[in-house]
């Protein structure tokens, strides 16, 4: 660990909530140096939602690299790339009745949502973007000005300009319709706001602190930009590939975005991936208007492709996740019940979860607690107010237990320590 | 190859220039679908400067792969990344006697250049920064805008601020000395250029047309830096990792970058994988103010390793790379001399080498050419009039000539179309 | 005025409204070439709150003029400066109990909003700068980032950065209180909003349709001001110097902004002068930091004395434009009730007056046809849907009858020509 | 005084370098508080063409204020107006065979740039506008945008984008041809520079320190807008109405400026005027696109239909000018010889002069010095390195003479003091 507090910069943030060496990862668990083992309610950051290392991934990669395949490709075209717009095609868009052109782009997500800006603005001749107050999109400087958080904006370094924040769904409170004030916004010639190209959205805000958009909003907002003109861009990154439940996290809303972003877990295997869903009628790039050196990195079609084939030619996956979601809310509330002092809320989508802490120092405490007791959770929101829950889709339902045993009792123990605990309970 | 014209965006573009699906690779040869095989002078656009799945490196990834190492750590601690840094720091930092600290950036090189602009104009307090006409840094809004090509410029669909092109190395001719008038607008408090952060910089330009910086040139311009109190960034990405010979580029001007930025060639093998590279002084990040999914690909550290240990620890290959780039240049020339009516001129370090045509168009025609005789090249240039040499860094020297006779054929053949070819040679 | 037809460029306004050639003016009525007399409830928009010509100005600066008094002297000392700083320290501000120092930019009020925001980012060194909602504050690039109307904002050809606009007063209805929404967007880390160097706001909206500020909402933008640490700038340039009764518009609010801007009725005569105050602990500006050419045109520091102490020195104006300004409100409710398909509502403070009409069309021919019955009077708000009211504050009540009695005919015959006319009443 | 030391915002200059008060003033000579009589070199910083109070347009102006003729006009038409447009057309656009639309902009010299870049890019349909170092153009935040000196841009408080700095003729000395760089700059297109909209320039740049364009210099620029359709905009706000000879500066060139920004003398009598003159075929404004409440102040109609009447049917004045121009220059040149170790040198055209001295300090001491021997002049220039002579247009010869012999002791005084003076001389 020397090495690492004296090479890398000062910007590395993670090993400092988990100050360990990692040398091995297998499924839902993580392996230290000394051997003990982790289970991870982390997910890679919502990049390993099928876990570690999955055999099925594993042997289909092994097989591609041992025959040189090629693996490199710049956008050249190779046979695994092939077969994954064929897969991609087939397993995901053609049973949703989705017509979409594939952009592959740099293989991060903050790349993907700059090439969505970029073919938005192109198609409409407008600079202004909507974004949403919690949203977070990326870091590099077009992402990045459609993002909420102040810290990082101010890491900009210059202004952030061609957007504009509105508040999210519920961000009021429950009784007052923020896509309703959009549209008044939105309607008035003399309200300050330049007509936008587009809107980019989460469904479930991640780093936000796990806000949901309620599906009612979602459709209002897909009908405020056919009224107003604006292309619609979901930022599925986080929330998709499964994260909430379906494949998609805006399935439940029946909405059509006109641009899809999807990254972290499309390729299954942690091998950096990154596409660009746009409806055909807006796919007006010149050719090589965005480009970039890894667009075409085989080995992560490879692992993708294996996933969707595997994962997401039934519902068992998504079924099993609605099922234990439910299961994990259940047992949270009634944590949070039995400790009305702790005055959290649990809330979230599938296995994109998190605890609210009115309090919000609790949440960095109780994460480090688990974390100490070999559970590897983070935290989120503005002011890292929010626990985050999200175990790899495949987690087994025992380990899923074991880890809400876990968090249980480091919660106790942190409310205990603050004298916030029920001893009544 | 129907699925990519179909499904794929319109902004794909090596495919349109190379339309044949490759399946496998193996060092400086590509495979088609149907058996042919492929010459590459085209290096994976500089990310495959030891070849393709270069056997050193596929039995290291293989074994990482087998064992279930980590695959995807975020920026958490693991063995891997931790022998990546170890390794860095002996074999390339140390001998150097060079003292940066690392960081991970998302794994392409954009991400790394958005990360270095960040960082210097923290440190400087001012937004604005430098570029050289020709000059392409990346993508995205942060690196696009030191970017000079028009076409990605007006891609934004947003204006481009905060930076301020200047006239390159030789931009006027050889009899102006761009650094002085470089200096000269700097002095003058009126010159309508806000005192910039940092001046960022290729020593080579690889997309802008295989433009050579001056040694001397590169010298005035850190003592430029200085002076102002400009922070100096060297964008080696495409440039470094041995293209030019030496790991870095710069070595041979002796100067000292303040912000250094690498990745294509790094990890060796086509994984992904970037870095910033920032002197101590100037590591003011906070923790987490920059980040990004991909930034912990152990795989990117794996076969980084074995190329560095592999490769780095003598200086064979950066002599047989300055050895056979003479000859290539000897043999151009050769062709060229031949053939003044074609009015073009080789240049370039290393295998970085470019030819400039004077007629725009040839170049292209010529690339085109080679390709049909299964040579792999590409063309650069602010109209594509440079047909760019860059093979891999370990191609055998009975390849380079094999490559460069498809060449002159190529250059006979369209010259001899255009009734440009000088029949009496 | 076929000369101004072929010469004047064609974003000529005023003169389309109103296709006369004046001539001459006095107080409240003005004098076509033909001798047609028109009653004037324009008051040079918001410029001439003592009608035109008033002869006491008018013999002090005849005077001034006869004795080769000082007319241009950029920002040098002059009698006549030094004689209305004092007259209007006593006669303003130290009634009031203002501190304030005084800054003459270039004589129009867009310049005088530029210094504004310049001096406000200054102190507090962001460049954010938080408008609102149908707020106007001119036409230079400054001023216009912070105006709402879209189609002036269009005209700017650059984007408009470094402003967020916010709803204004009521802009939801009576029941939401858009000061809360805007103080929980300001507490919030990521809201998307940066941190505001300010505030800028007009208490009564001129061009944006004569939309009133509350009292308490006033008062509650300014605790959020000094909550955030963000200045507070009152552009007071239409609504100060009496329009709304008071000197300042933002008396009854009991508020002091920490930068207040007055130019229009300011020197009384329509000679144009343009101040920004600024509270003494804010006045960080260097020498010649912003400066201009006309900003010391003694002929309107001689008529703005002249109307300082002729009609400020005691609350007769004052008390009135509120006794008349209820008059007219009571009349023209009046006709409103009588006629339920008008869909008007009349609002605003003193004589700062508009006719909001549902049917915005209304507007502009009710505002034609009072023009072709002598009465002079203009629209406003985002679709020119609010007549509005502005006569001279020292119109006599008989010609304010009368005017309302001309508006009254106007608006009967248009309600008739659209069958929305009340016959019963 | 002391009311302006404690009243008046820390923004004031020029009553720092002239700290007197000032009561009357007539042609070239005004009048302190003390009675003392100042020699005038500044010319009202160029708005003083025709000295202070001229007695034509005196009469003019107390005729038509005596007459209640319309003050404050907005756009609309009155007859002052009208006989401007016909007197401006008759006497200025005629007989030059010059077709332009007037717009009338806010009565300041930034307003009327303003406009002028706000039509370019709506023209273009582009944002960036070219401009030159050492440039001043005014300082609203799009005037600023333009304008070269680092302290003013700084005190915009955010960043001043879509303008791209190029350097002036002769900026690298004599050899060099700025025009022909730029011509090479404009036409790669990876020179980073997005195409502009326009190019805005003084032929004599005033507050940059009297550089002045070389004719061909001029030729070219006018003929690279041609070629690479960009609109040429000349700022001749100062070194227009004859400060170099002639009414417009770049007469001599022969060039036809797209759009003519005019102001300062103008009026004639420092009464606040400006206009932008536009190309018939670009006059593509919407009405009420750009607008201002002292559009139409026609004290300033009256005052500057008396100048051009009186001053421009015939060429007296241009050529009185330009015949002392001379016998200054000759003077000056004779003093500067007599003492090398000053190291200045004299340069402008008409009598828009300076000196430019390679000890910056000395200009300003100079200028102090001459003040304390009651002559007014200033420094312009990046540091305040030149002496600027300004003298009306209408000074007699021998007030010329005597205000040179004052500079010449003064100049004398200074270089004694610091031990420059050529005794022997």
């Amino acid at each position: 660990m020397e090495i690492i507090n004296r090479l890398e910069s000062e910007v590395r943030g993670y090993v400092r909530s988990f100050p360990k060496v990692f040398t091995h990862a297998k499924a839902n668990w993580m392996t230290a140096e000394d051997g003990t083992k982790y289970l991870d309610f982390f997910g890679g950051a919502g990049a390993l939602n099928y876990g570690h290392n999955d055999d099925v991934m594993k042997k289909a990669l092994l097989e591609y690299i041992e025959s040189d395949g090629v693996t490199h490709g710049m956008d050249m075209a190779t046979d695994a790339k092939i077969q994954f717009l064929k897969t991609f095609e087939d397993v995901i868009m053609k049973p949703r009745s989705m017509e979409y052109k594939i952009q592959f782009t740099g293989p991060t997500g903050t790349n993907a949502v700059e090439a969505a800006l970029k073919v938005a603005r192109k198609v409409k001749g407008r600079d202004r973007v909507l974004f949403f107050t919690n949203g977070y999109h990326g870091m590099t400087l077009g992402a990045l000005a459609v993002t909420g958080n102040a810290a990082k904006r101010a890491g900009a370094g210059v202004c952030l300009c061609h957007s504009t924040p509105m508040p999210f769904s519920g961000y009021f409170g429950k009784d007052r319709d923020t896509a309703e004030d959009l549209d008044m916004m939105l309607s008035n010639s003399s309200s300050g706001i330049e007509k936008p190209a587009a809107v980019i959205l989460e469904t479930v805000q991640g780093e936000g602190g796990i806000n949901v958009a309620e599906i009612e909003w979602l459709q209002k907002i897909e009908k405020l930009c056919r009224k107003h003109d604006m292309l619609l861009i979901v930022d599925d990154i986080q929330a998709g590939v499964g994260r909430t439940g379906p494949f998609f996290s805006f399935e439940p809303a029946g909405i059509s975005p006109d641009i899809i972003t999807l990254s972290k877990s499309l390729s299954g295997y942690g091998t950096p991936l990154a596409i660009t869903m746009i409806k055909p009628e807006y796919d007006i790039w010149e050719p090589g208007e965005h480009n970039g050196t890894f667009r075409g990195f085989n080995h992560a079609f490879v692992t993708a492709i294996a996933a969707l084939e595997h994962y997401w030619k039934d519902d068992k996956l998504e079924k099993s996740v609605l099922r234990m979601s439910d299961r994990i809310k259940e047992r949270v509330n009634g944590i949070l019940a039995a400790n009305p002092a702790f005055k959290a809320e649990v809330r979230g989508r599938g296995f994109f979860l998190g605890i609210d802490c009115e309090q919000a120092e609790l949440a960095d405490e109780i994460a480090a607690e688990c974390f100490e007791n070999h559970l590897i959770c983070e935290t989120a929101g503005p002011n890292d107010n929010v626990i985050k829950m999200m175990p790899p889709l495949i987690s087994p339902d025992a380990d899923i237990e074991h880890g809400l045993d876990i968090l249980e009792k480091a919660i106790h123990t942190i409310l205990d320590k603050h004298g916030l605990l029920n001893n009544a309970a």
